[in-house]
């Protein structure tokens, strides 16, 4: 049995608030600097490196770090996790979004079955469904393959495989995988679904609806919005639709879709990139294999991430480092700085993710805590950010913690030389020369001219963002997230938060308001 | 003459520490909150409001903001940019972005002419250049027009052109004026160019490369990717290929270009979309009459933003509660949240501009100073982000003040009814529901279902978005981050911190490094 214990209750966070701070400009100048980076490195999965070098960290802090981890039975209650405990107790459901993916520990039985074959043979129903959308089999009214793939969906049933789409699009493309493009519906604004169908070939696209619960309201919405537009252009709706959702929900046992693939509740949103979730439009997009090779990458970063010692789990470490910067070094905010084209939306995934599991202020038990969690995240691929806010991340009169992203290769092979360099050498020296810039700073007798330093980041660094890098790189995060709520002891897979507003919002539909509602409502003309 | 003080030495801000704090759940709840939301609410231009009910301010913390705003001499400090004076002080340079939409005040004479008309000029020759695309008179060699238009540009020259382009391509469509597909380049990430040129008809497009100095290096690279290709396509790239630029650089007389269009460097790059930076592409994609009323509408707004008195001049009252959220109150972030899909991109423009004009901690005249500056700027549309991050803005650990944005219309006027209520009447019945959420929060007896409240929004409402109201929220916001600059002193029109990245990515390309530098270039086999 693993014990849930308040942060500000841990030996090891005690010890951790006395230790010394360590001066990052001065351990980053020098043939020190040069050591720490060859030494302050853990190898990932899929042959990446999370190199924390130019965090402000020293042996004492990480060994404390390590004591930690421990005490707060890091690695175990990860097992409790994966074995099927009743991890999110808020909403009393087993956690079990890396099941979908491979078989960490024990079977997990539950609601009549083995977890880990329904997840699988629901993957087994979209690979089929897809070999058979690209083969023609399943084709519109007058035989014609779907080209075009749209998923109907908001929150994490957008933002994820939204992200995961355009990090392998191109790469698709130079690989001869690009089966279907892939577009995405998400918002309640009738200008997003309108848009998008502008610019549709209709009679060739194929719709995805994915909701859990079968009844979140903007994807409901959105659903008819697209029926509507494909009954006028003189084509049924059922021969243009699938969908992903529960077992239980309204959408399962409808004859409106051509295919219906399940989730459960033990699956989160934001946790649903690998499940069907993901699954349907990124097989249909890139061909099952390719959605394979995704979920096999995001399998050995779960592997690694039961590691129990800290400097061989590059996701407990970055959490826990990530917890020392938010707790003891009181930084708010992170910017995931990707020096990547392809993974331009990966940080507002990101942003969900870890803002809407960790943004709580009551420990699992519901009990209010007396310390910070979850920061704000943001951030822009590189180098366009460099053009844009890193002004004030270099000379801003607050520090924000950085993650960088970079790889040795492109995705497409196609580069030119200008100075004597490629683009793709232009693309890393900036990364690299960011990090020591913010790490070590710059003097200069104008003050204008002069950067303070001591601004810590980390880097992963890979090969080339491929299927399987990505599902390692989405899988490190999504577990760095599950081990600061473990760390701060709150329940990062519920989301209360995002309830009054749906409340309030149907009283103002129903005319039901008074007060400040009622005139909000009055003005935007509701 | 305008005195320049730092805030810290403001009397009226000593007030401002000392005065009252407001109790929002307090004051928003009940018919006083609905007073509250009638009350506080200022005309903006082009029939747009700020309203500021669910602000943390009472009368007392506002007539405090009128001295801080009279003591500063705000109004006095933007008629000395606007009639000219050298308020970039770093560069010593004028600062003329307004001059791109109307003459506020005194002819500026500087580099032998009369500034407003050297503008005026430039958008008169790029008006002739997009009718004669459109018309076919300038066409490709073989007399086909252009269909699609490409920016190639990075920072000030891609996000404030690119977010506007996103912001009415659909407004465009629906009223026919959709002339040409825009497209952007933009990362050094070769990547970037060469997955947008896969999507590309080349022989039918046009090139826009947009560069003041001529020497921004992502800009020229790309710039070469695209020639290369053009030239592999057996096409002329002189042919295809227009540029905006300063008359000094490189760029300006070559014969590589079908026109070259001027700005000057009394235009920074973040407050470039209603120069020639924005001009060039957006009068290609939807005609110059377009490109005219988002001037107009611009124009409009910084009409407003000159009036003496906060309560009628919405950039300055909004500026001035942002330097009370941060320096009294303490707050570090601000969330842009647009209820309207067609500004996807506009928070990504106001986090370059705002962080990139305010992220500094010395005054404008290069001495440090003792009080946080510019905030962090992050934000998506809604609904999305109520499915996403929301979640921590309403129960995490810090306060977020909010900036929303809604409109009364849709831009494409499609809609549909599900449930007795429009997709349009959702999205705004869901923007008020969150403003009085945030702002009120909800009692509950499960701590994980309690909302604290307290949580400070304002919104800027319009009937719908258009070339004129999109103008003149863009102008709000410039102006806003300008009275900020003004209020802490500092220098909002250079970018130095943008300098010392540039310098150590060009000793890593050539392999001119020792210590941490050295060691992670050879990470990332630079």
């Amino acid at each position: 049995m693993v014990n849930w214990t308040n942060l500000d209750k841990v030996e090891a966070y005690k010890q951790l608030e006395a230790a010394a701070k360590v001066n990052l400009k001065e351990v980053m100048t020098g043939a020190n600097g040069a050591e720490r980076v060859k030494k302050y490195s853990v190898p990932m999965a899929e042959g990446m490196a999370y190199n924390y070098a130019a965090k402000q960290v020293d042996d004492n802090i990480l060994a404390i770090l390590g004591k930690l981890a421990e005490e707060t039975q890091l690695v175990d209650k990860f097992a409790a996790l994966y074995n099927g405990e009743v991890i999110n107790t808020g909403e009393k459901r087993l956690v079990l979004h890396h099941m979908c993916r491979g078989q960490l520990g024990e079977a997990v039985i539950a609601d009549g079955g083995d977890k880990r074959e329904f997840y699988t043979g629901e993957q087994k129903k979209i690979a089929e469904f897809a070999n058979k959308v690209h083969s023609g089999e399943i084709a519109n009214a007058d035989g014609e393959k779907f080209t075009t793939v749209v998923q109907i969906g908001i929150g994490g049933s957008d933002l994820g495989p939204r992200a995961m789409y355009l990090a392998l699009e191109n790469w698709a493309k130079v690989n001869n995988t690009l089966k279907m493009e892939a577009k995405f519906i998400s918002n309640v604004d009738p200008d997003d679904a309108a848009g998008v169908l502008a610019t549709l070939d209709l009679p060739h696209t194929l719709f995805i609806l994915v909701s859990k619960s079968g009844t979140t309201l903007e994807t409901l919405t959105n659903e008819s919005f697209v029926k509507n537009a494909l009954k006028e252009a003189g084509l049924n709706p059922a021969n243009h639709m699938a969908c992903v959702t529960s077992a239980t929900s309204p959408l399962a046992k409808s004859a409106d879709y051509l295919a219906a693939f399940f989730m459960d509740d033990y699956i989160g949103g934001r946790f649903s990139s690998t499940s069907g979730v993901g699954g349907a439009v990124l097989s249909c997009a890139f061909g099952p294999e390719v959605f394979a090779q995704f979920l096999d990458g995001a399998a050995a970063a779960d592997k690694t991430a039961t590691n129990a010692n800290i400097l061989e789990n590059p996701a407990m470490l970055d959490a826990l480092i990530g917890v020392y910067e938010r707790n003891v070094l009181g930084y708010l905010d992170t910017a995931v700085l990707p020096y990547s084209q392809a993974l331009s939306r990966f940080p507002a995934h990101l942003q969900q993710l870890d803002m809407e599991s960790n943004g709580k202020s009551v420990n699992r038990f519901g009990e209010p805590i007396d310390y910070v969690t979850g920061p704000i995240i943001f951030g822009e691929p590189g180098t366009n950010g460099q053009h844009s806010f890193y002004q004030l991340l270099h000379q801003g009169t607050n520090i924000v913690p950085l993650q960088f992203v970079g790889y040795k290769n492109n995705q497409m092979g196609n580069d030119i030389v200008i100075e004597d360099s490629t683009s793709q050498a232009k693309l890393c020296a900036n990364v690299v020369a960011q990090i020591v810039a913010f790490a070590c700073g710059k003097e200069d007798d104008d003050k204008n001219k002069y950067f303070e330093g001591g601004r810590p980041s980390s880097i992963i660094i890979g090969d080339k963002l491929t299927p399987a890098s990505l599902g390692a790189l989405l899988s490190h995060f999504e577990n760095k997230v599950m081990y600061q709520g473990f760390v701060w002891n709150i329940n990062s897979f519920d989301q209360e938060g995002v309830q009054l507003g749906k409340v309030l919002a149907k009283k103002v539909l129903a005319h039901d308001t008074d007060g400040a509602l009622k005139e909000y409502s009055e003005l935007l003309n509701i």
